[in-house]
Order: structure tokens, then sequence, then C-alpha cells
């Protein structure tokens, strides 16, 4: 294979069609779709997966995370293998491109150079990972794969046991076995996915295609602001322990700061609840949900430094005590600066424009760097809608990021050889 | 009788063991009672009442709205009549003194007087009147007697229909009568009531009695902050509409306002809903609940412009949109002045130090103010605390308080000519 114009291009129609008819899987009223991990259409569309590409003569099989693993053997029992993959779980009530069209283009990959019939020195996987949106853990199945995931995240999942345990079960798969799923990190070349913008960087540049340069990594918290339930008549304002200062000037200041000091992060206040919770009653505990994300390591535990400093100068500052209780963290994750190159040459074989940028939400990408190098593109989401019947790409952007994303290979593995 | 210091005193005995007796009725294990409206030991507490107002000689009834009232006939088929009241509900695990101090003191001035055998130009009425705390609805045995309460009320009470009419009917009485409770205004001299005073100003202040000037109004609303639901890894942070900012802002911002230029007054945020409250989701609603009390009319209703003003604008700075619904109001009420100089009158001389205070707390004095002179007293509330187990009011406190509200009633019938 040689670099230049001489390229592969994906079958367009059945591309679209391959979309069109996992749409229609979970498909809610308003054109979006309703597949929680595990739920019926998650398990449908999961199996329509699995016959395409059985139908298709490709290899399967899935492994004990439940990760349903497509694979076109080249026929070298030694060779390394080249990944690509997303998602076919969603959040309740999301899109229909969100992690769906990432699997159909690596699906589209392996069926276009198994067409072609080229001889490959790798094998080249297209994996649909399991719980990617975090139904039960979030990125559950990439993780296990990477190694990342510990025992202990399975003990008190943000889903509920319960839901892990009798989700595994009534997919004929052993929750016990989950961490077996780990696989040996010197097999792999690398990691690739084309997944939705989900947000509005791309429109705004008119680019094509989003080279992704890292994955921010993500912090929660809760921080437990702890006052004096007192009579809301007779208790005057200069005497209050209230709960509620805390948490709102937290909140304002958090925002503040995060705009001021830390661009391209961003911070989160999702959710305050409040005892008692009376109109008459100032509040003894304000329990603010705290989430912020940065696209490096060390400004994230800068950050992480500055916003938990921040909740004890707010809590002082009303006379509050300041409960503070980490609930995870996902590490952000560098792309690969080859993956990024080849990415950018072959946009620019197709003519596209790209724009290099940091993505704001968590991809399986992030778990899987942990083991080999990887690669993200984007394509346009229009005003940036996501998680949300809402979130719309159109089907040229589709296809272009299916089309750069077998380009890239075609380009990765020329270097590697075949 | 002779103004001076020829007057009569309560029989502490007595007091004392019907107060104590009382607080063994729904008494908890932290030594606080649980009687909310027509609870099982709220009705004991009522049956307790009337058996020992029957048993002492005193005539008693129940009025449509459920008011239990013990009377000392003067006699005089036309002559006017003096009330006294509190009342027997508790708030949920609420204390001892709150309401059952009152009516305790007003009974015994009853039959302090009856024991005198002094003959009265008045008849002296005890009342217990119904639901002061807002299981149902609050001051609903005072406003319904008072003429406030309006039908309409009753259709949509803040502790349910289905609660109000079974609470009625089990009580043997019929709820769709409770507006004939109003009683007609110009058969009353006045009304005097004792309580707790539900703050830290007399302990404080080093002072025996405290004369109230005037009860505080309360507005409550309900203010929703509305913004935009979005991905709250991948939205910048100068794009959001984050309902979660205005809530905050207006929080602060109330109480700087209330703190600066409303002496007198308070406000209070008792809560605060998140929609749709995840942590990696920009709140697209948070609806706050707002309570706010004042003095005077004219300075409650100057406030409530105040900060409905302040809620636009605090929506305004960041993009959302802002819905208020009223939920109601107290209209503040004035005490009697010549109430307020014979409570001043006979505590001096009892030789007890008084202060004059507004009630931030709301009373039955505040809905009996409409149709007749009204007047309270307190008594100090150690650290102020009330609405819970650690209310607590030194039982001399309360020997003090019986003893100026009789010595009052002296004073005043004295003038009525007794």
């Amino acid at each position: 294979l040689i670099l230049g114009f001489d390229f592969m291009i994906i079958n367009e129609k059945r591309f679209v069609s391959n979309f069109e008819n996992l749409a229609q899987i979970g498909k809610t009223l308003d054109g979006g779709v309703h597949r929680p991990t595990f739920s019926v259409a998650h398990q449908e569309a999961r199996v329509w997966f699995k016959n395409v590409c059985i139908q298709s003569g490709l290899e399967f099989r899935i492994d004990n995370a439940g990760n349903h693993i497509a694979r076109l053997n080249c026929g070298l029992p030694n060779a390394p293998t080249l990944l690509l993959g997303s998602h076919l779980d969603s959040v309740p009530n999301g899109g229909k491109f969100d992690g769906a069209l990432g699997l159909i283009a690596a699906l589209e990959v392996l069926l276009s150079f198994k067409d072609a019939a080229i001889p490959l020195s790798v094998h080249v996987e297209a994996i649909d990972f399991t719980d990617e949106e975090g139904t039960l853990i979030g990125l559950l199945g990439s993780s296990a794969m990477g190694g990342a995931l510990k025992a202990e995240d399975l003990l008190n999942p943000r889903g509920g046991r319960d839901n892990l345990v009798n989700g595994f079960h009534n997919s004929g798969l052993n929750p016990e076995k989950i961490l077996n799923a780990k696989r040996n990190q010197t097999s792999f070349i690398g990691y690739l996915e084309l997944h939705i913008e989900q947000g509005p960087i791309l429109q705004n540049n008119h680019a094509d295609i989003g080279i992704v340069s890292s994955i921010v990594g993500i912090c929660s918290y809760h921080i437990n602001f702890i006052g004096r339930a007192d009579h809301a008549g007779t208790t005057s304002m200069d005497s209050r322990y209230d709960a509620a200062q805390g948490a709102s000037a937290f909140t304002l200041e958090s925002r503040k700061l995060v705009l001021q000091s830390y661009p391209y992060c961003v911070v989160n206040i999702g959710q305050m609840e409040f005892t008692p919770g009376a109109f008459n009653i100032i509040p003894e505990l304000v329990v603010v949900s705290l989430e912020f994300r940065a696209p490096e390591e060390k400004i994230l535990k800068h950050l992480e430094v500055a916003l938990l400093e921040l909740a004890l100068e707010c809590g002082a500052k009303y006379n509050l005590g300041v409960e503070i209780s980490s609930l995870g963290e996902h590490s952000p994750a560098i792309m690969s600066s080859d993956f990024q190159n080849a990415f950018e040459i072959a946009s620019k074989a197709l003519d596209l424009k790209t724009l290099r940028l940091a993505s704001g939400a968590g991809h399986d990408a992030q778990a899987i760097s942990k083991i080999c190098p990887a690669g993200m593109i984007f394509v346009p989401s229009i005003n940036g809608s996501s998680h949300s019947s809402k979130e719309y790409t159109k089907m040229s952007d589709c296809i272009n990021g299916a089309n750069v994303l077998l380009h890239t290979l075609h380009i990765l593995l020329g270097r590697n050889g075949s």
C-alpha cells in the first residue's frame, strides 16, 4: 500500500444501512434511543451486531466483561492486533449517534478490508465495550480489558451492586470473572475510535474532523456543608449557621475560579441536597455534588487542591463545618501523537478540514490508552447537543469520519508492513 | 381590685402538676413531645385538658374548628369575653413548652380567679386552638375563629386535603363546617397569650419577661431558576445556562439585602431542588423555597418587592429564566399598646425585668388580633432552642410568666369594672 491518492473508501450504502438498522433498536418517540446497559434494547442491539459480524464472516467472541469482539484475522497466529471500537449502550433517552456511530464505522473498516482482500500483517478488531455510559460503573468493559478496573470498583458501583450482578447473569456472564477480561498489552499496536464531538467546537470552527489531543480526567466529590437547624423566624440573620450560604458561595466561587485560572477545565455543581429542607428551618446540611475535569493529570490535581481549599474557605466564611468525600477519578489520557499525525494526513488526503481539540467527555479510548497508544477523531455535533434526542450529526460527516478512520488504518498498516 | 401589691398569685403546685402531667402525653425518648395535629397523642392531650376543665367546674365546649374552649362564666348573660389561649399540638418531635405552657397558664388563670371567688363582669375563656403548628394549615383554629380563614385555604392545605378531612372526621368534627367557627368580634375585650420566646434575646439580655410589640408577617414563595441541561464535560464554562448559579447568587444576595437594609426582618432559603440532579449534567432547573418575615405590613411588602426583583436580577445575570409562585402570606400583627402597658405594670409589680421585642415566630395571637386587641408575653428559651427536644425554659420562668398573665388580667378587669 502506498500513501497518496491511492486509497480505499467505505461502502457508503452498507454503512448507512447498518447505522439506520441499529438506530431502530430501542428507538424513542422523539428519534433518539434508550439503551441503558443490559436493558432489553441494549441486549437486542448487541445480538444484532453479533449476527451482522458472523454473517459477514468475521470471527466473533464475547469476553468476561461482556465486550463483544469482532475480529478480522490476518492468518498469522503471532501477529499483533490493532483495536477499533466504541459502545452500543446509551444514557437514558439518549441519541442514536453516541457510541453507535463509532462501532458501525469500526465494523465498516473491517468489512472494507475484508472486501478488498488485502493481505494484512495484523489482526484488526471492532469492539463493542460494555457500559461506557455508566449505567453501572462507566467505561466498565474498556477498563476491565485495560486492567484499570479493580475488584473494589465492583463492590459498590454507582448503579448498584444488584443491578451489576443481575445484569451480568441475565446476559449469561459471571460477574465474578469480569477482571479476567484483562488482555496482554504487548499484543496491541494501538486503539482508534471515531465518535461524535458532543460539543460545538467543530461546528463553530467549520471543521470536518476533530483530532483529539487528550481526553479529560474527571474527579467527583460530595462536599457536605454543615450548619445548625434553627427556627427561621426567631434566629437573627447574624447568628445563623446556614449551610445554604456555604454551598451557594462555593457554587459561585468554583465557577469563577475555573473561568479565571483554569482554561480548558470545567466544574459542575449538578445537585444539592438540603436537610431538613423546610421553608421555616435554617438548613443544617447541604450536600453538594461536585464534578470537575482537566485535560492533564497535573492540572487536574492542581484544580482538585484549589477546589477543596475553596470549599473549606466557603465553609469557614459562614462558620460551617465542611466534610469532603471523594467519589472516584478517571485519569486524563494523552492521545498518541503518531496517531494524531496519521489522522491529519488521512484527513488532508480526503480534503477535510481538521481541528485539534481536547475531549471534555470520557471515552473508552481513555481506559485503553493505559495499555497501548490510542487515538480518537470527532465529527461535528449540531449545536453541540448530546445525551438527548436532540443529538444530531449529518450523515455526510459520519461518512467522512468513517473514511478518515479507514484511511488512517491504511496509512498505519502500510507503515507496519502490510 | 386595687393596683399595687394587693395581687393574686397562681397555685404553683397545681400549675406545675398540670404542666408535667400534660408533658407525659406523647412524650419522646429525648424528653420532648410528638403531638402533630389529630395524632393519637394530640387527641389524648385534648381529652386530658377537657377532663381537667370539667372536673374543675369550668364550662367546656368544642367549636366547629375543633378549638377546645374552657369558660369561666361570670353569670351575666350579655357580658363581653376576655380570651386566653395557646395550643396543644406540636411540630414532629418538638418540645414540651411550645403551646402547652400557654394553655396551662391560661387554665391556671381561670382556676385562680375561680378559687378567689371574685365577682367578674366579663367571661374569661382558655382556648386550645386547633393546628397552630401547621401540620394541616397553620393557625387553623384561630384563623377560623377570627374569620381570616377562607374556603379556598381548605381545598389545598399544605398538609394535604385528605389528612385534613380524615383528621376532622376522626375527631367527630365536620370539615365542611370549619368556617362556622367564626365568632362575633363585638363580644371580645381582647386576647392574651403566654408563650416561650423560641429565640435567645431574653436570655442574652437577662430579661424575665418579653413583651411582644408585634408578630411578624410571613410570605412563602417558590422561585424557579430555569437554565439548560447540557453535558458538563463538553460545554465550556462561558456557554452554560446553569440554574445553580442563579439560585446560589440569590441565596447569598438575599441574605446580604436583609442584613444591610431590613433590620428586624429575616429571609430563609430552606430548600433547593435540582433537575436533573446528576454529577455530569448542568442543572436545567433549581426550585428555591423562599420564606421571609417582617414586623410590619409595609416593610413586608417592600421586602417582597425587593426580593422578587433580586430573583429576576440573579436569573438575568446568568441568562436564566425565572418563574415566581406565591405560596401564601400571614399578615404581621401589632400588639395592643394598652395590653403592652398592662404587662409592663404587672411585671414591675412582680419585680421582673421586661424587654419589648417583636416575635419572629407566628402565633394564634396574630390571627385573633384581626377581631380584637391582642397581647403576648414571652419567657426565656435557654439558648433560643425550639421545635426540638432541646427546647427548655426554667420552671421558675414559667411560673413568672403565669403570674404576670394572672396579674395583667387583674389590672385589666379592675379597669373594666369587676
